[in-house]
């Protein structure tokens, strides 16, 4: 069978971790990476991929099943996920749930349009939580979903402390709070906000002369970021910094905690959780996976936009259908 | 919209957790509950349910959107599988693994054959827990998949029990080790068994003038079901039986741990896990979601058998796919 032909647009973090998990997948074949940086100062992570300019990117057009496209939300998809769904099937990981609606439906304007098939919001959350959530709220009607982020590094908080006058260096970690994952488990039902399940703590290195007290009033009265949070500060040098802090671990847990039976008495836990030493390697392995389910379903003449609640989990695998029923059914 | 009319066939446990299920779904009806006892010995769960003779069922074809197979798989649904589904939409829970791919083949035929579409092996193993296996797998392609199940009473090891000469009542408990969940959940990756994986734990009644020695060595070492298990053996009373051993608890855990990067170096943890207080109770609740996907793709003139590998999240939910994307991805 013909291998899965597949583009990468943007090279960050993600871009490389759908470098390396396209090598793990061997019905993928990576046709390059196309970036708005000059190809040639590019060092790929594995030795045989192609760098290209994005400019050129639409000659590559039907040499290309699907882009997977591995920018930001913010800046990067809400143009490029409109954009390259009229030349190209696509995958991305937007991940502004507020946003999301609008987008979606850009995005699937463009693809109808161009008959092409473009998966919006893959990836962890949004993306296998998701799948969870509804998974959950779907068997058990009766009950209430709870999602815990981290223990993990928060890159727009992060980035929101680096903004502070006097900080040089950054990093937020969300901490969800045990007691709190420990209650939910235990049906308890908690009413409760994001701000009371999750603790955040700040490892921030400041400049030789900054005014430490500032940045720490500054930060745990950030409104929205950290204001409704208990926040701890620690000041640390920048050598620990680079020592410690540039890791890329992630995780967290969806849990539902519902009831079934005439009076409703009946408890039933429902949990799926995620522990990640990589977050952009997961979140690409991720899209890696939704893109060979999107080179099927183009194949068969589906278009416009979809989210992961329209794809049969048969999809992204590589097995058939008829091996996965007798050997993981 | 009109509601989704849904059958019951056979009403044990798993019968009486449809019904109850239904009751939590606004846009599910219950028609009616079919059984090959004497409908007017049969005291219903909830008080307004009708209960048929299984002989009258073919009479409401034309009422019947799906029909939830409740049988157990050894000696029901084997037969009743193929026969209804020449006749209605059906789903059902068949749970013996080794004989699915023959099983589905005999359903896909009588459905396709008389135009209706079926599904199989829904519940939680198989059901959650094999799609769990499968996007695992199909996200981390290079790692192990481990399932545990219990802590929770398996009907077939206390069904074994039973059959030995002076045993007159008996609970059989599968119970995972913790070192070797922990072990996965580290990523150590261990080379185990089912066997190495759970212990077993019985509680049985002996008949007055029983051996208790020769019942134990019947159990501990019997083929297949206990000799490869650690297996404790606990002689009780029938009081004590019958106050202690009556409950439906069950679940399990499907954790991978897999490898990204470019050595394969970075190590990522998939877990999921059920923690049920009724067993049956729940694996109704996962029927009766899946009885609605299968009334909408019926809709949509779809015939034949189908697994939950290919079944999309978003028809498992009463709510609208455009609420979905917005509330919950």
């Amino acid at each position: 069978m013909a291998k899965k032909r597949i583009g990468i647009v943007g090279y960050g973090n993600l871009g490389r971790g759908v470098e390396l998990s396209i090598a793990q997948n061997n019905d993928m074949e990576l046709i390059g990476i196309f970036t708005r940086r000059d190809p040639q100062e590019i060092t790929t992570v594995t030795s045989d991929a192609n760098v290209y300019s994005i400019k050129d990117i639409f000659t590559y057009k039907d040499r290309i099943d699907v882009l997977i496209l591995c920018g930001g939300s913010a800046t990067d998809l809400v143009n490029q996920g409109p954009e390259y769904a009229e030349s190209f099937n696509t995958v991305d990981s937007f991940d502004n749930h507020a946003k999301i609606p609008d987008y979606f439906a850009e995005v699937d304007e463009a693809a109808k349009k161009s008959g092409h098939l473009s998966l919006i919001s893959a990836g962890w959350d949004p993306g296998l939580f998701s799948i969870n959530r509804l998974f959950a709220e779907s068997v058990l009607p009766t009950g209430k979903t709870y999602t815990f982020w981290g223990n993990g590094l928060s890159q727009g908080h992060s980035d929101a402390i680096r903004r502070i006058n006097g900080v040089t260096h950054a990093a937020q970690y969300t901490i969800p709070i045990q007691n709190m994952i420990d209650s939910v488990r235990n049906c308890e039902n908690p009413v409760c906000t994001a701000c009371d399940m999750h603790n955040r703590e700040c490892f921030v290195v400041a400049a030789a002369n900054a005014d430490k007290e500032y940045i720490r009033n500054e930060i745990v009265n950030m409104p929205n970021y950290f204001c409704d949070y208990k926040t701890a500060v620690n000041f640390i040098s920048e050598e620990e910094f680079f020592a410690k802090h540039q890791g890329n671990a992630h995780g967290g847990f969806v849990i539902r905690s519902g009831n079934t039976g005439l009076e409703s008495e009946t408890k039933q836990v429902y949990e799926f959780s995620l522990n990640l030493n990589s977050n952009p390697e997961f979140t690409a392995s991720v899209l890696v996976a939704y893109a060979r389910a999107i080179c099927r379903m183009a194949s068969n003449g589906e278009t416009g936009a979809r989210s992961v609640f329209e794809i049969a989990p048969a999809l992204l695998s590589p097995y058939s259908i008829e091996d996965l029923r007798k050997r993981i059914l």
